[in-house]
């Protein structure tokens, strides 16, 4: 079976996990195959170095590196080079860069100085963190997400990660503008990966700024909606509410509801222009079933709440089996 | 007075300290400036990162950071990113980086990526150590010292740092080479404090691979020449064996044998093609000093070893007072 998943950081990373262990017995047996499209919108660069948080979130948690509380960064992390930025009097100082990251963002750099492309690089940090997946970022080319926003009265685009790291999302975002996106390509084996997927979930990642800057490379939207696999989606809202992050405030600058039901038709029908054949919302949404189906998405009301590895598991076990229902 | 110092990196470093030490009254008077034309011969890119660790370690040395018994590198230092390039397989291993010191060889990469000059990149670093000395790279350009040797059996050039610490130059160095020297201009203002100083001072650093490859670089030899500032120098030989490191390795490279005799011919008497107006040896080669004066360079034998940083500033003093022997 082999399974593709498009994905961004912390919930992404976290289903992963849940689903590597529902399909555990088979991945050992080379019957699964797990590939990741990663978000690379919300790469940056900081301290001349390229920096990929949603590539390294997915990496170090089914790596087992991850700050496991936190959800991003390493685990036993020391701030190092944090302290002698702050002396040097370099910035920015609101990106919280632990000194084993820092190794990782060094070794990336320094390859992608060599002329290997970001999807070789990514493939090549995995050599050594054994994901247990097909990691491919989404692009090797260079795509930023850009927030439109207001700061000081002013009308001004910043980089996704000052809007949501330094500025906590706290300012209007009027518009998440994928910078580099429309000349960007499928990095090599994306869209084969889709093409010959058995099935195809969207986690419960960022339907704006994760999954959506995914789709919003050119060809990947169509590959997902022209593939003979279903595609399984899984909320990230619930109750109205993001599961974690600040989705609500992307999910505004795009003209959506902050609600499972209004995710699922911004994502769209399979059988329409959009892409979900099934959509998962929690049980305590199950009101919203009604309203999705009569968009003509499947909708099943399953437990969401990703509290640790087996509930993950859970939710991947029924996003497989809703798969398989649709299929039928 | 304006002191100019050519200076390699643990040697100079501290013979650095002892001169502050020695004309400080008077340096913070702003009565005397020292100059530090730095040897960049060493430096070496690892990791995709420019390291400069003679200027570092004079920068260090200086502004109280240095790690003291060791004599190169950040005191209280860890070393989070050396386990974890060794974990992605990242070399080499030979070179020992710590975590702080990683913070200037990266702020000092992204400065050189936006297109600052290794000077105005080693100003700002300054900025922060403040070492109380004007610190300039003896060029913008690279210059990497290579040095010709025999691996397995094969003549083979390999990068300085290679033979000095991954080898510990225990294999025959046939010739040293400053690899792109002979292209190389001198750094704004080294060719300026050469021809302004009242004293230039030539310390107790390697001859060959600091020394020399400063010298190197086209038009600094003969400014040191032409200079109307007496040039002294301090002995790096005490009884036929290098203070520190193994400069018998690289002085036997170039035809000179290790004594502080042969180290002050090998520079030479400024009566005539050299540079020398006056040599300091230790007072354990008191008997060299006949030799010396036979070759035309006034000479003295006085303690040099900088046991500490007293001793430093002694024979700091002494070479000063040299200087104004020489000049009357």
């Amino acid at each position: 079976m082999r399974i593709v998943v498009l994905a961004g950081g912390i919930g992404g990373a976290r289903f992963l996990r849940g689903l590597k262990q529902a399909v555990g017995p088979l991945a050992r047996a080379e019957e699964a195959q797990i590939t990741v499209i990663g978000n690379t919108g919300d790469d940056i660069h900081l301290f001349g170095l390229k920096v990929c948080p949603d590539l390294d979130t997915v990496m170090y948690t089914l790596g087992g590196g991850i700050h496991e509380e936190q959800g991003w960064g390493r685990t036993d992390e020391s701030f190092s080079i944090k302290a002698e930025m702050k002396e040097y009097g370099v910035g920015p100082e609101w990106f919280g860069l632990g000194d084993k990251d820092f190794a990782t963002h060094i070794v990336r750099t320094q390859m992608l100085g060599a002329g290997y492309p970001l999807s070789a690089v990514t493939e090549a940090l995995c050599a050594r963190w054994q994901p247990g997946v097909r990691l491919i970022p989404m692009s090797d080319d260079r795509v930023e997400t850009h927030v439109l926003t207001d700061i000081d009265g002013e009308r001004k685009a910043v980089h996704f990660q000052e809007y949501w790291v330094k500025l906590h999302a706290a300012v209007p975002a009027h518009a998440i503008i994928p910078v580099g996106a429309e000349q960007a390509k499928p990095a090599p084996g994306v869209l084969e990966a889709i093409a010959e997927a058995d099935v195809i979930i969207l986690p419960p990642s960022n339907p704006v700024v994760s999954v959506g800057t995914i789709l919003a490379v050119p060809g990947i939207r169509r590959a997902v909606a022209q593939a003979a696999a279903p595609v399984i989606g899984l909320s990230p809202i619930i109750g109205g509410a993001p599961v974690r992050g600040m989705a609500d405030k992307v999910l505004a600058a795009v003209g959506v509801e902050t609600s499972a039901a209004a995710v699922a038709k911004h994502y769209g029908s399979a059988r329409g222009t959009g892409l979900l054949d099934g959509w998962l919302v929690d049980t305590s949404d199950a009101a919203a079933v009604a309203e999705v189906e009569a968009a003509g998405i499947p909708c099943r009301a399953v437990p969401l709440w990703m509290t640790d590895v087996a509930a993950s598991a859970e939710m991947a076990r029924e996003a497989l089996a809703f798969a398989e229902a649709v299929r039928a």
